[in-house]
């Protein structure tokens, strides 16, 4: 068949899928939402005609979103995914024997049930008694919701449409607040070749509010170029400090304690974009 | 301008650059080559329709297939390049002090042309009275010099057309043959996501021939999937025994003394690979 499925990666750049089959697409009341059934990586969700996630090669990007910081809180009992409503986060969170409730606030509820529908190996984990999914905004459900989550995944999209506003410095201190005394966040960055200013600024505004912010990367072959970066920032905990030695044996492809330690190694080129803030 | 060069990266995944110019192409007697002005990664080398170097992203390519190995041998004097007639790794080369003469054997002189043409911040090095370059083929090259290189870099295409017998089992013996008693190789060795059958039949083969195996992983946008594997083969150093604090400040974007050593860090996914040879 030769039909392709292209995304824009960025106006210069295309990447494109060959698709088997279009299985779902609609109009959200906010975005696009589609569904393919690729070749190359298998089932595929794409959001405005960006990929979000695919069946193949989803474990990177929804190990490394959370077991670098559920490994680096000692007991994480309340964790929050914003975004995610595909739910592979939600799936590696409940992996930790600590997370007593693990709560996925997603605003577009098509998502949640495209990925229900056709990304059950993501999505496997949403039916647990241990999770909680709540459709609505996640800048309001922080705003209202103070001391609450040992730690917080941003699982967002790029920073334009319905996400534009998680990568703003007023939602970070409401994600601050929402947070417990020694709570922590990671969230997605996007690229260190292709957003290097959202990177800087990201970072510079994540360091004024929380007193240790570290960045991580890794590979995730159907985003633009291929590295990623993640940002943490936390109130207490270090992930470098973390004893790798001592991590649970999680069942992961990507993430290991080998990998929690090698992640923060950035190269110069990326070291740059964060020591310049 | 709506000129895309599109490469094949699988028979099912594409990825396109917008082109400002094409400044050359041409059918040379081994293969089709082209170098075309692009928008997102300036100039780019492409040799039968895939992407070889592009002056944006082809440091980290270039960095990492020379500086682990070069900081790994304590003494690199001779250093063989077989392929990589852009030049990128001959400059990397002559960063190491130590080195008395880089050599590059590459079996399309035209490519060497181009490079000098179009890619003078990539082919800078190649006038240097260190360097020797030879047109011919590697494989012959190896073959005729016995116990002479201390390093051996195999800089080549992906295994079809030219560079095929570059991944084959006889050629890591003359590869072995031709390096000095403590020499070691580097290679590039594919995508983790794609090749997967390659990494393991490459990596069992230099296994089987050098006392020390080891493969490291970089990310090069616009490699298919981003995630890059290299393989070494050693006969005395072991890479992961560098004292990565006493290496020399190299004047890199990508390698740093951290990268050398958290680039051996394999995710369990690419682990898997070289563990059941």
């Amino acid at each position: 068949m030769n039909c392709w499925f292209t995304e824009l990666q960025t106006d210069h750049l295309k990447l494109s899928c060959r698709v088997k089959k279009v299985l779902c697409e609609e109009k959200t009341p906010f975005q696009h939402l589609a569904v393919y059934d690729t070749v190359q990586f298998g089932r595929m969700l794409a959001l405005d005609d960006v990929i979000q996630t695919t069946v193949k090669d989803e474990f990177v990007y929804h190990e490394m979103i959370t077991h670098v910081g559920l490994n680096t809180h000692p007991n994480p009992r309340r964790v929050l995914v914003i975004g995610g409503g595909d739910g592979g986060s939600i799936r590696e969170i409940l992996k930790h024997s600590s997370v007593e409730q693990a709560t996925l606030v997603e605003i577009d509820e098509r998502v949640i049930a495209a990925a229900r529908e056709y990304l059950p190996e993501i999505s496997c984990a949403l039916d647990d008694p241990r999770v909680r999914v709540i459709v609505d905004d996640g800048i309001k459900h922080v705003k209202e919701n103070r001391n609450t989550y040992d730690m917080i995944i941003v699982d967002s999209t790029d920073p334009v449409g319905p996400a534009e506003g998680l990568f703003g410095k007023a939602f970070y201190q409401d994600v601050h607040d929402a947070l417990t005394e020694d709570g922590l966040f990671v969230a997605q960055t996007e690229s260190p070749f292709f957003n290097q200013d959202i990177i800087s600024r990201v970072f510079r505004d994540i360091r004024s509010i929380f007193p240790i912010t570290r960045l991580f990367l890794a590979c995730v072959p159907t985003y633009p170029g291929g590295l990623w970066s993640f940002t943490m920032g936390s109130k207490k905990y270090d992930p470098r400090q973390v004893n790798v030695l001592e991590l649970p044996d999680l069942k992961t492809r990507y993430y290991s304690p080998a990998i929690h330690r090698a992640a923060f190694e950035l190269p110069p080129f990326v070291a740059e974009l964060v020591e310049q803030g």
